[in-house]
């Protein structure tokens, strides 16, 4: 069994665009500046935009971060994406979601300037990666073609069962798996909570991607020996293992699953650190006009 | 065995949009108007903007054709797309294709207005039919829906399989089929040319959807007893058993699959007369600003 290592690829690409951004600040050209909106005081939004932050840091990329009341009115925040769509010295922002309850979050979403979008959530960069156009592609999607790209898994023609249907996770990395490109050209199936004899097509799965969102869902008799197993889910659990009282664990049954199969992504370790380097790609190439030109 | 019949149900739906038509006029209130840009002189293309302002005609609509020379340049009809958009009188429009190659087809089906695009082609319909919000959904998948709705198929839980990845058809069916709505709920798997055991996938298939564009693809030991059979495929091929000399057939051979499934659209008269159908429901719906607020 091989470990696909997220924690040692993310590195690797941080270093690759710290690399581009010196040479952008070599040439006397500004480097890519990522903005954030933070509505509220939610702990998980604050960590995670504070983890951007650090990101950012690394790599030399400029990176701000807007911290707005959560009694916000909803015309005010506008206001806000109106003037980061509006400056021309911010490649991309996101706005941290969730967003309390009294504003409409897709409205806000859809308020954001499509070429800003790195978050990838816009219907407009959605609609593109589906019809396979230049897009921002969501973290966490984005993250996981990322890895098994890097980590040279072959996916051409193989049985590629995707469990979840998200908008931000399942149903974008099975239209991706499923496109004309490598990763890709996998004949994809997503399953669901309505899906009938789901251990039966997972156990067929010569890839199985997990982003279920239900800890230790997947055991060793789901899968088929030999499979490559993405585990996207991430969940913390008490343990008297550990000096701090609790352990993170994901989807997937580890310890059982690992002796089977021949490649899987470990939690922590495995698809996290992907997905905040995969919004640092998406700002690169936001300062790059890459997608939008 | 039982037909799926699309001509019938067609029918059905025109009553009722004519219906609703009437109403609207009978209250002062202007019928809904459908408009279509047609670029030089592809006899397919002709064929089908008259089928369409015909079908307006008999469900009450207004109607306008633009046809412009082959030889057009970009700029003037991106002219032409702004003069739509910007029209009041026009609910929804579409640009027949496929366009001169001189003409960038993306960069036309762009400067549409979304809530204007009853094609459902523009990158923000396809991205809000995946994220499940509402949106205008291109013809032909709008009609399997359709169709498969009235003829009251259960699909929750079903094993469902597309046969093509197509922008137009495989790949969206794909994504709404796999949607939490009736008709919906099903486990999808999508299959394309890279697909291997491909007849093994097909067999295991409570509903197979085939858009792969090649005739008679799908044969008898390919299906399974009892299934239910979509058929999007129409070839025009040679006969010498009609006064023509040609008829149409399908992606399907429909006399060997039709003797062992549950139930089958046929070739004609199957999803073929469900996509003009699906176009003025969608124009009906920009009357009435259902999609788009």
């Amino acid at each position: 069994m091989e470990l696909i290592d997220g924690k040692k690829t993310a590195a690797e690409i941080k270093d690759e665009i710290a690399a581009e951004v010196k040479k952008m600040m070599d040439n006397d050209e500004r480097p890519p500046h990522l903005a954030a909106v933070l509505v509220g005081n939610d702990p998980a939004s604050e960590t995670y935009v504070s983890a951007k932050e650090k990101a950012c840091k690394q790599v030399g990329f400029s990176s701000s971060t807007y911290k707005i009341e959560s009694d916000v009115e909803e015309e005010e925040l506008l206001k806000t994406v109106e003037f980061l769509n509006n400056d021309p010295g911010i490649d991309g922002f996101i706005v941290q979601l969730p967003l309390p309850d009294h504003i409409d979050e897709q409205k806000i979403i859809q308020s954001i300037k499509p070429s800003k979008d790195v978050d990838g959530f816009h219907p407009e960069n959605v609609g593109r990666m589906t019809i396979g156009l230049p897009a921002y592609i969501s973290a966490t999607p984005n993250g996981i073609m990322e890895l098994l790209k890097r980590a040279d898994i072959e996916t051409q023609g193989k049985n590629c069962v995707v469990l979840g249907r998200s908008n931000i996770v399942g149903r974008p990395i099975s239209i991706l798996m499923s496109r004309t490109t490598q990763p890709g050209n996998a004949t994809v199936t997503v399953c669901h909570s309505k899906t009938q004899n789901l251990k039966e097509i997972t156990a067929a799965a010569d890839i199985l991607i997990v982003a279920m969102g239900k800890p230790h869902f997947v055991t060793a008799d789901m899968v088929k020996e030999g499979a490559i197993v993405v585990d996207v889910g991430i969940h913390r659990v008490e343990s008297d293992k550990t000096k701090s009282g609790f352990k993170l664990i994901g989807d997937v049954k580890f310890d059982e699953v690992s002796q089977k199969v021949s490649h899987i992504t470990p939690v922590p370790g495995g698809i996290g650190p992907m997905t905040i380097v995969s919004l640092l790609m998406n700002t690169l190439r936001a300062r790059k006009n890459e997608i939008y030109h």
